[in-house]
């Protein structure tokens, strides 16, 4: 074996999500881009605002000394003042500069979090539909990912998220606005999971920490509200970046904050320095650090997504398709239709048999299964609005010939 | 516990780097800046080259669409083929650009590397004294850290390494030009360690990885030459980074190339794509792939490290110090002096005993058992020339009373 059994198998088990972007670029190669209809990748596309490119050329140019040097391993300590400064916006409550942690993206920060805080065999759990990546980030600590059942409409289950906390349990990813759902958990569905927690805390001795994963916090629909998840729970660590706010995924920028409510956050603090270390981050890029710095109020144009996202949704709508109405990220999660007479079972799964027929079609979505929601498929809306509005006559007769087949 | 046991031990046992780098900042703090010659901190601190500034402007400013996006884990294709470009001229043989991956520095490209092949309970060698960060790196993934004894000089010593071999050794990391010796492995040492690597395969079937970590190769003295570690074994993987050579620590940008002659190159790379992604890489910061990728024939002014290693090593030796003459990197590795008279052992150990009574004097230098290494003291000389002129007279006298209080 030339490379470690676990990555071995890992890589036998190829992402949905890769897997379907593939087989989109082949079919283009095959049929041509303009009859290839491609939901795949969550890949923003926006271009990161004009100020971006200004405040980059500044601090591009900047002739001081050192300023390509290292830093402390969390960060610039102004870049982080100014960070905390946002976050506590953000969150309503003080966060100090000294509980941020500068982080190469959100998956960076993510992987960070979970080495400061698992110990082998320390369980991790999410609510399906979940982002795939995270099995994965768990796999790289020995920890153990234990999926958790939604309430319908992908809200968080209480009764479900009581009966998976286990004594190993130390914590719960939450993802809102969630990949793959777009849904936007509100008030009360953050009160009924922190109520869980404590009430576990309370009988274990074990509070179990709330891992907020918050990238797409910046795109929410009008109207909608992203609430705190610090406020709602004491033990919160939110994990965010700029890849979807500033649309610069490639650059590879985030932060983990730490909330002042956790009963020892400074040692959480000191075990992500650690990690950021050890794991040979050693520190979130310098430069970009520096950029997004100057750049805490600005975005990309986050809107053309709701826009983009509300025209797919009613294309679909109309067309018969069910989903829960979106409300924030760039996200569809869709019920895989029901045949009109009863067919025989795919061995394949409903999603990936429908995924399929999509595919005959031109049109790439992701099986529900790469979430952990087989009956599911998720389409991603960073896409034209010409693909959006080419694709939905063919979505319309997709729909029709699979009940037809049944 | 707040965090993973594992974190919260090695926080207990802060580096030794780190340590004296925190008595230089208390004892400037007490005593004044002047009063203090810091050698702890391996700290490039050199400008990048001026062509790096105008590289940099230059991605900065690109207009181009998509440029700050998501790329694939590996790096930027055209990147790759210019770094394949380069490290085969490095390392004297054809590597094509499939085989490089970009990596977030060489920290980052070592653990990516880890990651992809080592299994729970492998274990990785490593020559004494070494970078005492690796220890990290291979608790990371479940590996077991083996050090393994030199030969006087600092060279790999072969009887050494034949019986630290175990069916477990998934690799050697040798890095060279060396960090703490400043040693550089010459073609008789690279031969000597391959022969007996290949005589372990020969025998178990399984053939270590040679890890090359080389991100000093660009800091080696004049008529000094660098080896190809790529033609002495077949099974090598290169770590490197610009971090030194254009002086861009912060920023975090390196690659990894697998050599071509490794039995199954591919796996490995397709290894190195997953770890990039899942350990929260996703990819190396892509506006410096972009800025490194046209300056890979460019460095920043390194000639002075060897300067300041000279006048550093020639002022020490006039002291009556002992070490092998520095031939790369930024490191001196001094023996501890032998007191006149027999004395009591000190419990610290010799090492911290010596730095202890350098500290006194104002001189900060960094342990040898932070290196795996009593007995011996690391002196980091990325300082300015008068804190080297200005600290001979100090380690003359130091000596002196050293052996007097013997």
């Amino acid at each position: 074996m030339p490379i470690s059994r676990q990555v071995a198998e890992s890589l036998g088990r190829a992402s949905w999500i890769r897997r379907m972007s593939d087989e989109a670029r082949a079919l283009r190669a095959e049929r041509g881009a303009g009859e290839v209809f491609d939901f795949s990748l969550g890949n923003p596309d926006l271009e990161p605002p004009q100020a971006f490119g200004e405040a980059l050329s500044r601090v591009a140019a900047d002739p001081a000394r050192g300023t390509h040097g290292y830093m402390p391993n969390l960060g610039y300590p102004e870049v982080r003042e100014a960070v905390a400064r946002r976050a506590s916006r953000d969150q309503g409550l003080e966060i100090p500069a000294g509980l941020v942690a500068m982080s190469a993206g959100a998956a960076g920060g993510l992987n960070v979090v979970l080495k400061t805080i698992l110990d082998p065999g320390d369980e991790v759990l999410a609510f399906r539909p979940y982002f795939a990546e995270y099995l994965f980030y768990v796999q790289n600590f020995g920890g153990a990912f234990v999926p958790v059942d939604s309430s319908p409409g992908f809200r968080p289950d209480p009764e479900a998220l009581r009966a998976a906390l286990s004594p190993r349990t130390a914590c719960l990813i939450l993802n809102s606005p969630n990949n793959p759902t777009g849904r936007v958990y509100g008030r009360e569905s953050l009160a009924a999971v922190a109520e869980v927690l404590e009430e576990q805390g309370r009988r274990t001795g074990r509070m179990p920490y709330l891992v907020a994963d918050e990238p797409y916090r910046e795109i929410a629909y009008r109207g909608v509200e992203v609430p705190s998840p610090m406020l709602a729970y004491p033990e919160t660590i939110v994990v965010s970046s700029w890849s979807k706010s500033l649309s610069l995924p490639g650059e590879r920028i985030g932060y983990v904050a730490v909330s002042p409510r956790c009963a020892e956050p400074k040692a959480i603090v000191e075990g992500l320095a650690f990690s950021t270390r050890v794991l040979g981050f050693v520190n979130a890029p310098a430069l970009m650090q520096r950029t997004v710095a100057g750049l805490l109020d600005q975005r990309a144009d986050v809107a053309s997504y709701e826009r983009r996202g509300g025209r797919l949704a009613r294309g679909l709508r109309e067309a018969g398709y069910e989903f829960e109405e979106p409300e924030g990220a760039f996200y569809l999660f869709v019920r895989v239709p029901e045949r009109a007479a009863p067919a025989p079972a795919d061995p394949r799964g409903p999603d990936v048999a429908f995924a399929m027929h999509l595919k005959e079609r031109g049109l790439i979505a992701v099986p529900g299964v790469g979430f952990g929601c087989p009956g599911y498929f998720r389409l991603s809306y960073c896409v034209s609005e010409a693909t959006i509005e080419g694709s939905l006559p063919r979505f319309a007769e997709a729909l029709e010939s699979w009940r037809r087949a049944g």
